[in-house]
């Protein structure tokens, strides 16, 4: 198995700096919408035959260093109980939001087995179809992001919904930050068993919450996380991402987690100077850097390089998900030079 | 006149902590949407008698240190002749984006006393109005903020267009930042012929650009607006705000602003460490904390009074707008409480 990105994670020297990108398995390749075509997004998500095929396409298109699980940070929210749909070239709706102690008292903490046994599934047909040839990711939303999407009934902008029961009734909050909690260890602890080799915690509106609210609602949770996962299998990596959270990198650290995932807001270099030799770290091109020119493209990614200054526990990444108008060309570019100037003499 | 404010912009020794609340005339006053029950947004910001009182009930109410005059970013926008739209409870609409080179071409650097003299006689009727009280603030958006709208044709959550613009086109992108940074300059200096002792440069999006765009898309724009101000006006501050920028406070600071307005996701005491002491901060209370009781609000502004370690040089705020659904009440407790815990012995 080509172990580059497995070893990175554990800070070991690696023959050339390894490289997945999130969402590669995603819109912007026509392979990917090939197969999207033949059913809806949840659709996708839950037909096991047709989420490995897609999470093994940009195995094969782009020579990535890894696989991510193809699915969606809400699958274990609708397993939770909340009824979740995706209309269309927009944002998730959850049309029975979260919003009374009733409302926290129904949620299900369930068994992943039982619940999710499409995500089970699909994850060992993609490590079949892998053929040994990278190693899977498997992921979840942390317990603040996916508590703002349960209360706001969807995406917002200031995510008001779920801050006002932070401060307002935070018993309650914290009972259903909690149940997130326990399902999430469980969903990620199935997927590690059905074959994942590493976990990324997805805190995409982690940056939402200044360091002592951090504090209060993310860290013990996310700490809990890590430990279950830690305590069954310690030789799993556990990745920590998420966006606008650079002045919280310390905090994050603290989660226990193997490797920190930056955005594009943070020169690399800087965010390590923060962080310390002891953790690795991903990322992290602005995503928006695929729509310059190669050339130009390939300076940035030596820029990257050059700031990482040879450290072991260095995963290229973008900064956060590729989005769907770039060329699948740029994406290939990408990775050939991460691969190219990346290369340990 | 109460010159708190003020002096705490230039550095110098205050009573007690001057604090104003950003978007401290707005909806969660109920005597705000008596006045706006009247007209629409857009009509509100164009009539001076109306804008002017607005304007001045928080000071009445309230007992902040500074008016910040009734407007919108996007009216020099529409004044440089991209028609704009506000529908009830949504954001702005700009039916026709700046696209192409033509559009960027066909876009006016206008004259303030010719195309905005309503935000001008606003600022005339305002200052008459607060009888010397308090100092008023004008403002204006940034050149990448103000540019996002237009090019997006309204609010977006990646700001793909004006990105791709600036990747993909450089060089149409710069004449766009180019003409929005004359027009900007022209603007502010006029609202400081008219009456404003300082002004605020809104980067609402700044945040969206890494350490290496803020360089090439954002520095020597905002540096052009501020050396403008500056070069006729030495006397007025300049205040520099954005969300999501704590990874660009070195970079800001080279703007040449006099206040760095910061966001709730970074300590005061963090950002003035980076930042050092030769220039002033304004923050920085997460908007939501005032959903807090009131000794928790107590509390936080304690936390950041004592951060801020009784240096010269703080304008208290909260780190972003006030939201709509806050308690007027709980505005007061902060005012009250940043003055009676800002008081130096």
């Amino acid at each position: 198995m080509n172990d580059r990105f497995l070893r990175a994670c554990r800070r070991e020297p690696v023959d050339t700096t390894p490289i997945w990108i999130m969402r590669q398995a995603g819109r912007y390749l026509p392979q990917y919408r090939a197969v999207r075509g033949k059913t809806t997004f949840l659709g996708l998500c839950k037909t096991p035959e047709l989420a490995a095929e897609v999470t093994v396409q940009p195995i094969d298109f782009l020579d990535v260093d890894a696989a991510i699980l193809f699915s969606d940070i809400l699958i274990p929210v609708e397993a939770m109980g909340v009824p979740l749909e995706f209309h269309e070239n927009e944002g998730p709706v959850l049309p029975q939001p979260v919003k009374t102690a009733a409302d926290v008292q129904k949620l299900d903490v369930f068994d992943p087995t039982d619940r999710t046994p499409f995500t089970l599934e699909a994850i060992r047909q993609t490590v079949q179809a892998l053929h040994g040839r990278v190693p899977l990711i498997g992921f979840a939303g942390a317990p603040f992001t996916l508590a703002a999407y349960m209360v706001e009934g969807g995406g917002s902008k200031s995510w008001l919904g779920v801050k006002r029961m932070m401060r307002q009734e935070p018993q309650l909050a914290h009972q259903l930050f909690g149940k997130i909690t326990e399902t999430i260890a469980q969903y990620l602890l199935a997927q590690v068993e059905a074959g994942c080799k590493a976990v990324q915690i997805f805190d995409s509106w982690g940056g939402e919450l200044g360091p002592e609210d951090f504090e209060i609602w993310t860290l013990p949770y996310v700490q809990r996380i890590v430990q279950a996962v830690k305590a069954k299998h310690p030789e799993v990596p556990v990745i920590y991402f998420g966006t606008g959270m650079s002045t919280l990198l310390t905090r994050m650290k603290k989660t226990g987690a193997d490797v920190i995932g930056l955005d594009w807001r943070i020169e690399i270099d800087v965010a390590r100077s923060i962080l310390g030799d002891d953790v690795a770290v991903q990322g992290n091109l602005d995503p928006t850097a695929l729509f310059l020119p190669k050339e130009e493209i390939t300076r940035r990614v030596e820029e990257i390089i050059r700031r990482n200054g040879g450290k072991n526990g260095h995963i290229f990444n973008l900064g956060h998900g590729i989005t769907p108008p770039t060329d699948p060309e740029m994406a290939r570019h990408l990775v050939s030079e991460v691969h190219r100037l990346g290369r340990r003499s």
